[in-house]
């Protein structure tokens, strides 16, 4: 294609809004231009390399059986109700009446719609199993949408479902998934990791996500020295590198004492002169589901220096989302004293505590009443914990939970993630199968989405140096970017036309910069769109019968003779495919 | 693809709400499965059409120039504010609040999204022309969505805009998209026709429809004998085949006569013994926008035998939606007769009188007294008409407006529509370039749709037979529908297995039936499909070394020795594309 005929606008400026680099420099390449909060136009440049990324993905998907098909945005409110997650979804579900006042949401996911697909066709044993997928607009209703395409409102997405007899089908075909994903994310050519994952509001058992490495990724993974384990830190199990035990032999006699104005576990560690680890802090949450009339209130105990992981909490108390933490006037009615003086001794709600808490003796509480905490409290003597578990969050350093040296912490943007969700939905909608016997069996379903224009970005926010996107092959909208540098050169201009063609014919995909500039500046947007190589045609090149090769990522430039030009690059290019 | 591995469900029944035969058709055939009213999932069989369509498109756009791009489905309030359209578009253009109410609509077209996009580009002379362009999800509220693809909800639309400096370069740029449309339909293999079409409420002044025939076509389009002439019957100019003009020479005395209980044409016709076209009736219409307060009564005189066409009329009281009838209460109010007794005289209203009146005299009218009329009528001398002009609806036999011969009259699905635009979105959206001599000028535009996934279905609409769809070539899901008839037999299997992999390796898709089911089921199945070649593999014929090969359209069966299957079902597909 060439830069005059192909709708490329760069810009100079940063746009005031993006706050990372990858963001950045889409909207500065033109890649994608903002429409309102979360909602984009894709330029030409970034729909190609969408549609190479989607490709990629149909290609792995269709090779290993996967049928692909399309469903509707939007959708009725009568199936959602079905697997109550009309209500469960919260305000990330839009919902909406049309003209005559029917309920309708757009899809934030298809659950429910291809459930209800199946269940209309699957009637034997015979028909299973099968693994159905869609590359499609979704809309999730985020309450802040940031950093580009990565938290967007509207976004394209791949999502597959399968079908299966029974367990063994399913986790046969999560696995096949794994294996199409791992394969899809290898393709890329980039740096990626899988961990093991919360199942969210999407339900089921097994989940794991897989996430492109990047310092400025929302979710923060660990890895285990050796890479055979990889979790998220919302499901990672905490365990101490070495176990953290008080030194004390005997349990103390219990004391009130006065600590007016002393609020944070910082402010309690300064004036006892105890480390933070050797405090327990007493934190407050909600048992009851989002949007309940009542709150239901529970304790939960950690170590000051840890913090509380509310996947793990919510886990345990066997919600949907998330506890909510109780507002100070709520922990006040419940303890009799405002947050940064409670504490569990004397209280008559559920009380969690985090095991590591376990090994410490005679520490410091709030004592539930203002400006006063409780020393030497020990628990079983002075209260009871309803339950002792895993609930801080575990970190760099951690013992890695596979037994093998300690957890590493990475930074990554989730792409990809894929659920075993048994027969959660197919019960609930009533999709079910005549097994060999002819009884009556609930279908096994998993579920599998990437994140297409995510990924495109997530590429990016790892792929870059200060002067652009370096692109890998892969998905690059070109292969090749050309500039010619002296365009009322005629000589020049035949010349870099016909080795345009020439890779054209090769199938080396060529964006060629015929515009009337300064080398300078089609140099500067070269860099800054990414395109993995790029010709540098001037007529004191041609004379001279050496034209130059920029490798963008390592800058690296090699200079070729005038007849090789076509050979090197197309090898080149092949070679990084 | 394999049957057993492709996910395609037929169905017996015809589903009880459509009624068309390529809705039925769609539905039996597992093409299509409905989801809520006007809202469908794809299934794999009607992707792989759509998709071979949109390339169709995207091949003949690219060609010409066109640039892709992705706009968003979910639109900002403000950018459809700038227009009016916001209001304009009425209940078609479905509107809802997100989570912090802001004001958002499904896009049902893009002109106010891409305007805004290029707008922030734009800036010289040097950047037009531009054509961008997409393929995207559209959502139209449809008040009765039917017909399934054909009046859907949400459908998949190409939607292409043209950007240029003057309207000499937006006439070009309309005349090449013309070209790409009558390239794309004729790509497709069916019978179509482009008609000179109304605007709408997407404004400009010209604009041709692109329609596949098919007598259940929504459209009555009447086309000139040689073809050079055509246009929807909306915006055809109506002439007299013979010019219709009375014998009276002179004016007669106006009389007042008693009708009792006669109200309509075909009453007086019979009771006065004068043909319908010969009486004038009297047609009473608000001249206000939709949704005015008041009305802005007008009267409209046609011929007995005629039919209003509102389209004229609306361009001739220049609204932007065809004119809205007059109750009965109104027009009694205006009139001080019930409709049937009501004529122009003595009428204080604008009356717009059809052209076809103005050979008549001494015609009867209602003489706005209930249960009376009124003999020996004239314009000029008994009333004034506002204005002659051509209202009334064209029909089969009258004169072709280029004067040659007459017109007949087809019925059209419409599948593209083009239109001439203007300034009239630059305008009020501000969307200028600095000309030659640095004068800020509005930017030329043309819009240009073709509904994809309803294309899809006008095909089916103009092939098919009583036994299933006959899909061209050009678009068929797959080209050879393989029905291999005895699947326990090894041999057979192998064999067909072999001619599967052959064909597929030379670029020749095949469904391969390999089911265990019965010959008649199969035969019956691939009818029903519909894929342009059929081949019948079973033991008898492998033994015989005959194989039978189908042509679904003629339902020829032609007999091929085993060593020719492959390139015989080559060739012939080959021959067809």
């Amino acid at each position: 294609m060439k830069w005059t005929k192909s709708y490329i606008y760069t810009l100079k400026e940063t746009p005031a809004d993006a706050e990372i680099v990858s963001h950045k420099l889409m909207v500065r390449g033109g890649y994608i231009k903002k429409v309102s909060q979360g909602i984009f136009t894709y330029g030409p440049l970034a729909l190609r390399s969408i549609r190479k990324f989607e490709n990629i993905v149909r290609e792995e998907l269709n090779k290993r059986g996967c049928v692909e098909i399309l469903m509707p945005m939007v959708q009725p409110k009568e199936l959602w109700q079905e697997t109550n997650r009309w209500s469960e979804m919260g305000k990330n579900l839009l919902k909406f009446k049309n003209r005559t006042d029917q309920e309708f949401c757009l899809g934030a996911t298809h659950e429910e719609i291809i459930t209800d697909f199946i269940r209309r066709d699957i009637k034997s044993y015979r028909d299973l199993p099968v693994v159905l997928y869609q590359i499609q607009t979704k809309y999730r209703d985020e309450i802040r949408p940031r950093f580009g395409l990565l938290r967007g409102r509207e976004f394209l997405m791949k999502d597959a479902y399968s079908f299966d007899r029974d367990a063994d089908g399913a986790i046969q075909n999560y696995k096949l998934q794994y294996a199409a994903y791992t394969a899809i994310f290898k393709r890329l050519g980039v740096n990626f990791v899988s961990v093991k994952a919360d199942s969210g509001n999407i339900g089921g058992s097994m989940s794991e996500e897989f996430h492109i490495l990047a310092e400025a990724g929302e979710d923060a993974l660990l890895v285990s020295e050796n890479g055979d384990f990889a979790a998220n830190v919302e499901v990672c199990p905490a365990i101490d590198a070495t176990p953290h035990v008080s030194s004390d032999k005997e349990l103390k006699v219990l004391e009130k004492f006065a600590t007016t104005g002393l609020k944070s576990i910082d402010d309690l560690s300064k004036f006892l002169k105890i480390e933070a680890k050797n405090l327990v802090k007493t934190l407050f949450y909600s048992a009851a589901e989002e949007g309940a009339k009542d709150i239901k209130p529970v304790c939960v105990l950690l170590r000051g220096s840890d913090e509380l992981n509310s996947v793990k909490l919510k886990t345990l108390l066997d919600l949907s989302n998330p506890p909510l933490m109780l507002t100070d006037e709520e922990v006040k009615q419940v303890t009799t004293a405002w947050p940064g003086s409670c504490g569990p001794v004397g209280l008559k709600i559920p009380i969690y505590m985090d095991n590591g808490v376990e090994g410490l003796k005679n520490y410091v509480v709030g004592a539930n009443e203002d400006g006063f905490h409780l020393r030497n409290v020990n628990h079983d003597r002075d209260f009871k914990p309803t339950k002792i578990a895993d609930l801080r969050t575990a970190r760099h350093g951690d013992k890695s939970p596979n037994g093998k040296g300690l957890l590493k912490s990475y930074r990554g943007i989730e792409v990809g993630h894929i659920f075993y969700l048994g027969s959660k939905y197919s019960k609930v909608m009533n999709a079910s199968y005549l097994n060999e016997k002819s009884e009556a069996t609930f279908i096994e379903m998993g579920c599998y989405g990437i994140g297409i224009s995510r990924t495109v970005q997530a590429v990016i926010e790892q792929c870059n140096d200060k002067d652009g996107i370096i692109w890998p092959v892969s998905i690059a909208p070109f292969h090749v970017h050309i500039c010619l540098l002296d365009p009322q050169d005629a000589e020049t201009a035949k010349y870099t036309n016909s080795i345009y063609e020439e890779l054209l014919s090769l199938g080396v995909e060529c964006l060629l910069d015929d515009r009337e500039e300064r080398p300078g500046v089609k140099f500067k947007d070269a860099d800054l769109l990414g395109m993995p190589l790029r010709l540098n045609i001037g007529k004191r090149g041609v004379s001279a019968n050496e034209i130059e090769m920029v490798i963008r990522k390592s800058k690296e430039t090699i200079k070729i003779s005038l007849k090789n030009v076509v050979q090197e690059v197309s090898s080149w290019v092949k070679s990084q495919m």
